[in-house]
């Protein structure tokens, strides 16, 4: 029996995609539930740029027809989810939270995650807000309006992919696809408290995205649960002849093995530079994480402080080399606060970057020697929960800093050479939510993976969705 | 019977091997005569920075005893060479025609050509002179003095490899071993009237050398014949873990393919950049080899002012990153006219860099492309022949530019992306010689040095030493 009020904000996509394939949901239903909850609490959220209620209803049209033929459905089958509006989507200008981008033609097809998702069942119901060309850590967009926190709507919900984490944490869709170049799928995981995969650079396709720094840039999924995130990452998995740095190999799937004992796994607390400059909650986050690992041994990864500001050397100046045309003719167009990064990163010398590139190798080598020792690391993800909308300083470790640029700081240093990262959701207390990164060597999702299943099976972590 | 006085100015490196494995030479003989006609013809030339009398009479007395005790021997047996001083030599420090550079350690052991040059017989002589830190193509060291022009002392010998060039042309060693990042191995070639070969990057190994442009630096072989170049090339051919970018696969000999029939070959004369912006004698040159050759197609390389501008760029920003810290510190000691320029390379911004890479790419495949319709192409080497000495501005097309950063107007474009190119001496009057370049497809060094060896063989070229 179809039941006549399915709550998607209550539902994983699993639970979705069963109940569908089952015969216990149509996908109609369970996309009309999910436009009308969109349209009542989004208007406070602001996580969606474009609601796409048409498209959706005419493929979940088709997906109840074909149910009804009884052809094969996919492991997403009736699931709604959203993307980023750095994900082309056909018919929309890829806006990339630009308004300059607006003016762009409407992209011809869907970007290459968005038609692995729809090819697994999955039905796409919206573009979501990002800061402006992904240059950002708060979600606020100056063109679309900030993203609002939905565990409190008068904090940020994190960028750059702000609406990622809030139509995930608002219960608006189980899973929305996100980018993450220095921790924009990350952060908005942690301040909104949910999962957020950052897969290995090279792992999933970014053919059909708009770019930020193309040697950092990540596509991944965000997700209330780690089979959700699983199955989103399985779904998108796979060499792309259209993405030249994409994996090579068949694709590793995790949801199989998801349950599997994470006992053998040497997991390690990163001390140093990844234990102090934070809020002592986001450390306290991590020692909850640790505890219930039975996790004491610690690891010191060298140089962290030196790969933060390496990498943030490399974005901005390779930000800049895109953006730079449009700098010249079009600087009153950008949001203020990204164009100054980008400008300052026009100017950066050379042999800086060279420098910076040169040391990125050195660390990384060092870097993948500690996992000749452990298998996983635990680090937090932000090192404060979500500031307050507007606000531009804060204060790590007695120093005011700006916001914006200072969010990243634990997870810029990992994503600068492409390790993959699971972020899991943390409460410590009655407060807003925040995040710990797990962290495996390359193209060992599944571990990280494991790890996050285990402490969700184990009330550890928690993505329970805001009451909106 | 032993020729008493061998004079090693007029002989090939395959006759000196010839001469010593049938025993009508010995090596001591040949290093005497060699050491003797250095020490004689040299001051003026200033060729070499060291000449290592001991080291090589000690290997000749070696080789002399190996020979009689009827030990195999190499193909380069009892031949002298010589290095430029970037290539490491076992207790000397490596220069690398730096003041700075003398302070360094002794090298405590040779660079890995001038370990295969020798493990196929050769001897090492001497260090040759170079523009300092290879960024140069005058020749005009202003720490060991001006290499001379051997045809012409009152003129140029070209650089930055302008001891190789002058130690060949004036007869002083059969074989000398150069570096071209940007035409440095072709400019003295030209210049000095002898044959040089940049071959595809990445195919002889680098190791034990001093750099200037990671992704520029070739090192390779100065000679009087096509076959003594050859005999050269293939003794370094091949892997070496030390040189993370050397080619991989096992070495591919061209001397026994050096006489085989050309006739297969398209041939192309390069047109518009290449064809304009030289002295007309430069172009009389390139026809005269295309006449030789029967060759009247003509073909155009896009964007070549683009390509040379773009190298142009990476190499100052990479060269000033890797000089950075002896900048910041010794920059009195830099020769002004290189400091200057790395100081400039120092402040390019470095979106112009990525955007130089960028390019890059894009004429690889566009240049690549060409070679589906033609299997080599001719070029002039430099736009003119060697300058004055300590001649500063030249007029090239009507336009007054500086020596030192315009020779290469027609290699760098070259080199830019790699490809493998002989230089070939050419004479067009009595006057000083010209040069042409003869280029392939990657790891085709084969058919150019077929083709160099088709147009000795017809007199269309001359590599006569000078009379000193």
């Amino acid at each position: 029996m179809t039941d006549p009020t399915p709550d998607p904000s209550m539902m994983s996509a699993a639970a979705i995609a069963a109940a569908f394939r089952e015969g216990r949901l149509g996908a109609r239903t369970v996309v009309a539930a999910t436009l009308e909850r969109i349209g009542r609490v989004d208007p406070a959220v602001n996580a969606f740029t474009d609601v796409l209620a048409e498209r959706a209803l005419a493929r979940a049209h088709t997906l109840d027809a074909a149910r009804a033929r009884g052809e094969p459905l996919g492991p997403l089958a009736g699931v709604p989810f959203a993307a980023k509006n750095l994900v082309d989507i056909a018919g929309l200008p890829t806006r990339a939270g630009a308004k300059i981008n607006r003016e762009r033609a409407p992209a011809e097809r869907d970007g290459a995650v968005v038609r692995r998702m729809e090819a697994a069942g999955a039905i796409l119901v919206g573009a979501l807000n990002m800061g402006e060309y992904a240059y950002d850590f708060t979600g606020e967009n100056i063109h679309d309006g900030p993203t609002r926190n939905p565990h409190d709507l008068g904090h940020m919900a994190g960028g750059s992919s702000g609406g990622s984490g809030a139509a995930v944490g608002a219960g608006l869709v189980p899973i929305a696809l996100g980018s993450d170049t220095n921790g924009s799928i990350r952060v908005p995981a942690a301040f909104c408290g949910c999962f957020g995969l950052k897969p290995t650079y090279g792992r999933l396709t970014r053919a059909g995205s708009f770019p930020f720094v193309g040697s950092l840039d990540h596509l991944g999924p965000l997700a209330r649960s780690v089979a959700d995130l699983a199955l989103a990452y399985d779904a998108m998995q796979g060499l792309d002849p259209d993405d030249p740095v994409a994996a090579e190999g068949p694709p590793e799937p995790v949801l199989p093995r998801l349950e599997d004992g994470i006992e053998g796994y040497r997991i390690a607390v990163a001390g140093g530079y990844f234990a102090r400059g934070g809020d002592p909650e986001a450390f306290e986050a991590v020692e909850r994480v640790a505890r219930g690992l039975g996790c004491t041994r610690r690891v010191e990864i060298a140089e962290a402080a030196r790969a933060r500001a390496a990498a943030y050397l490399i974005t901005a100046a390779e930000g800049a080399a895109l953006h730079l045309d449009r700098l010249r003719t079009r600087a009153a167009d950008f949001d203020p606060a990204v164009r100054d990064r980008l400008i300052a990163g026009a100017m950066i010398p050379a042999p800086w970057i060279d420098r910076a590139q040169r040391f990125r190798r050195w660390y990384r080598t060092a870097f993948l020697d500690l996992f000749g020792e452990v298998d996983a690391i635990l680090a937090p993800t932000a090192p404060c929960r979500a500031p307050k909308g507007g606000q531009t300083h804060f204060v790590l470790d007695g120093v005011t800093l700006p916001v914006r640029a200072n969010v990243g700081v634990f997870t810029q240093p990992i994503s600068f050479i492409g390790l993959p990262v699971v972020a899991v959701p943390v409460r410590v207390d009655a407060g807003l939510p925040l995040g710990v990164q797990v962290i495996a060597a390359p193209w060992r999702e599944e571990v990280a993976l494991r790890i996050a299943r285990r402490l969700e099976r184990d009330g550890i972590v928690d993505a329970t969705p805001a009451v909106l």
